[in-house]
């Protein structure tokens, strides 16, 4: 048996200890942000029936998620996001009051090629609200994803703001009719800041679309800036129709609300924003670090009115929002703007000879029952073993116990950065180790 | 389309708010006391290539867990326990030094029958110890588990300690010696407590033994009790033989240590306790709740000295736990034993018409920077429906805002419990709620 064998499937990866106090640290401020908005967190099975992946995007899913059958010849798939999920669990509660305020942390698999800072199986913060047809709702979600950025330092950011009701009116104003090929488009449009203008054009040329149309797209997409100056442009900008104007009053109400929960510096209008995903039927929208735009978009999401009538009998108007933990810690590593976080003990207890064993590991019960990371030596190793392994967990305290010191009632307290050594007596040695820790 | 197909997948569950609150509540605590006895968290990929599943069980495990071939044919699993994902990472990073304590917390898929409450994904803490053959490493991990127990409240519980080498010794000294025939015997008497000794009876003469050996070993099984009774007995109970003995060995000294540890008056030996999984070779234990031992073993876990080395070059001893949340959480709820733990928000901001709107929201802004948290009507309904729905979030105070209240610029602050409002200035409202929460 080749040793080959025992590597990670293509895509997925493990989380180490350094990660994962990462990991850890961003789930508690993220958790805390979406308390303060009011959101209750929950999570959907990871596993779903197919026909609940495919209700939305049709069999055309399946080339992109992870599915397969059960024993018992039933269809089954991993989750690809957490808004499925979360819309099938509210979709018949008819007791739940409105808004419906829910948020998940989780991880999903996608079956698509791994590229820069993405996996197949990659983790998301998300938050939807259901029940509230007014712009307010796309303003919440909005200022909370701008608010979890701050809260773990990410200040420097900048979310670009759409709506698919302009770029699908605007599509259909040049005779596009087809919902076939309004989602092809839109999905061109989508990629562009990916694959440039250029290669964009070849594709909107293949399918099917004259140069003129072709630059009148391009021209639609470029459209963004500043939400006053944009605001006051775009109707005349734009073709007239019922479409285009909804869109334009659902994208002018989100602005007034987001100016109303103080986040207005922190929104960019950009109609080359559309998110590729098919359920958007509204406002949407993506957040970039203002100094690395090419890690990607670190939230997106929008509106998707027609989504929960799909999962049950409860029609309900909706919007949301969801993050990838991989893009931002790779935004937060880039400024270094992660705290210094360890998960190492904090004590090692050293036992000069066997005979101070049992007193030892009474020491190390009485730091741990104190909530001080304490750890010991369990191969009973010489004096100077201890001292390199306590080292490599990079402990800032050690307390040495001998014969004498058992003698005395006392413990050998060293500051492993500063080498300070100092005799403490056994029954202060939780607050002197707390000091020593400070 | 029927409506059934959005039901979910036989033995998957969703997770909904209440439930989340008291699993983010235990995840805090086990990890709190995990990082207490110097665990380091990691998480292994939840997919992995089949090859790794089947390394230490064989073929035979596709029948109990998810595997499915990808699109590019290759057998992938989802992972059916976390040691084999942590010992796969572990198993050539030669430069950790020894001990290496890790641990995660994450979900496991398992392809059985549900049962109460136990469905096919559940979640698991696992904390292992690899590089120490001693056993002050299982003694560890028993503690560890003990000391988990205690920190959410489950204060009556009992571990039981055996040790593969004794059953496997005393087994042998009846004439059997083949692996497979061991293994099945062993999966027998690991069900006795579930299935009776009647029907254990059947199954080992089933298995080909005859009445006499059947009786000696249901009479091995039922050993058990206070340790320091067992152990003054057990040598002359049981058979000599290497194998035996050097059980005996490891199943005393990890009592032994365990007494260091303080927590002597938490175990008992029980010969009974084998556990079903094939790769345990020494010490094996099982935690119950003492007044609820039909929920099952709250944790479990031991010794697997060879799998290491059977996912890599480094050949290390090791040993180790992990506990279901699903069990933990209906042993604490059958107690009562979980806190009052909301996620609903605190605080509701009400707006009796729409001229307050802006000041209200700032407000609601206000509140949230301040870590507390807040919500108000996104669907600007009128004053009555405002009540009604901060009602049903279960919010502690609500703060009303009207254009009264903004000329004189002030809030009345509402005690949602005793009904009692007055008036609060705006300048203090974060104070002034603050104190009204406590």
């Amino acid at each position: 048996m080749s040793e080959a064998q025992f590597t990670l499937p293509r895509g997925m990866k493990d989380i180490d200890p350094e990660e994962m106090s990462r990991r850890i640290w961003l789930t508690d401020k993220i958790r805390q942000e979406l308390w303060n908005y009011g959101f209750q967190m929950l999570e959907p099975s990871p596993v779903e029936n197919l026909e609940t992946l495919e209700a939305k995007s049709g069999p055309a899913v399946r080339d992109e998620i992870y599915w397969f059958k059960d024993k018992a010849e039933r269809n089954l798939g991993l989750r690809f996001d957490l808004t499925v999920g979360m819309t099938r669990m509210v979709a018949n509660r008819f007791d739940l009051p409105e808004p419906i305020k829910i948020s998940c942390i989780g991880g999903v698999w996608r079956y698509d090629e791994p590229q820069f800072a993405r996996y197949r199986y990659h983790t998301q913060w998300d938050a939807e609200i259901y029940g509230v047809a007014d712009p307010s709702a796309d303003a919440e979600i909005i200022a909370l994803g701008s608010d979890i950025l701050e809260s773990v330092g990410l200040k420097d950011h900048l979310v670009k703001i759409s709506n698919r009701k302009l770029v699908e009116g605007f599509l259909r104003g040049l005779g596009i009719q087809s919902q076939n090929d309004l989602d092809l488009l839109i999905r061109i449009v989508d990629k562009l800041g990916k694959i440039g203008s250029e290669q964009a054009e070849r594709e909107f040329t293949r399918a099917g679309l004259s140069k003129d149309k072709v630059k009148r797209i391009l021209g639609f997409a470029d459209i963004g800036g500043d939400p006053d100056k944009v605001l006051g442009e775009l109707e005349s900008k734009l073709p007239k129709g019922e479409m285009i104007h909804q869109g334009f009053k659902e994208l002018s109400g989100t602005v007034d609300m987001i100016e109303s929960l103080g986040k207005k510096e922190k929104i960019r209008i950009d109609l080359g924003i559309v998110r590729g995903i098919s359920y958007y039927d509204g406002t949407v929208f993506e957040a970039y670090d203002r100094d690395g735009e090419d890690v990607g978009a670190i939230f997106g999401g929008g509106r998707f009115d027609k989504l929960s009538k799909i999962y049950g009998k409860r029609d309900m108007p909706a919007t949301g929002v969801a993050g990838g933990f991989e893009r931002l810690m790779l935004s937060l590593e880039r400024k270094d703007l992660f705290p210094d976080i360890q998960q190492h003990p904090q004590v090692f207890v050293v036992t000069v000879n066997e005979t101070v064993w049992n007193e030892a590991v009474k020491t190390v019960q009485l730091l741990r029952s104190q909530g001080i990371r304490t750890d010991y030596d369990l191969k009973q190793r010489p004096l100077g073993k201890q001292f390199e392994y306590a080292d490599s967990l990079k402990v800032r305290v050690s307390l040495v116990l001998g014969p004498r010191e058992i003698k005395e009632g006392s413990v050998r307290l060293k500051n492993m950065k500063t080498g300070e050594e100092k005799s403490v007596k056994l029954s202060s040695v939780v607050d002197q180790t707390r000091k020593a820790l400070q």
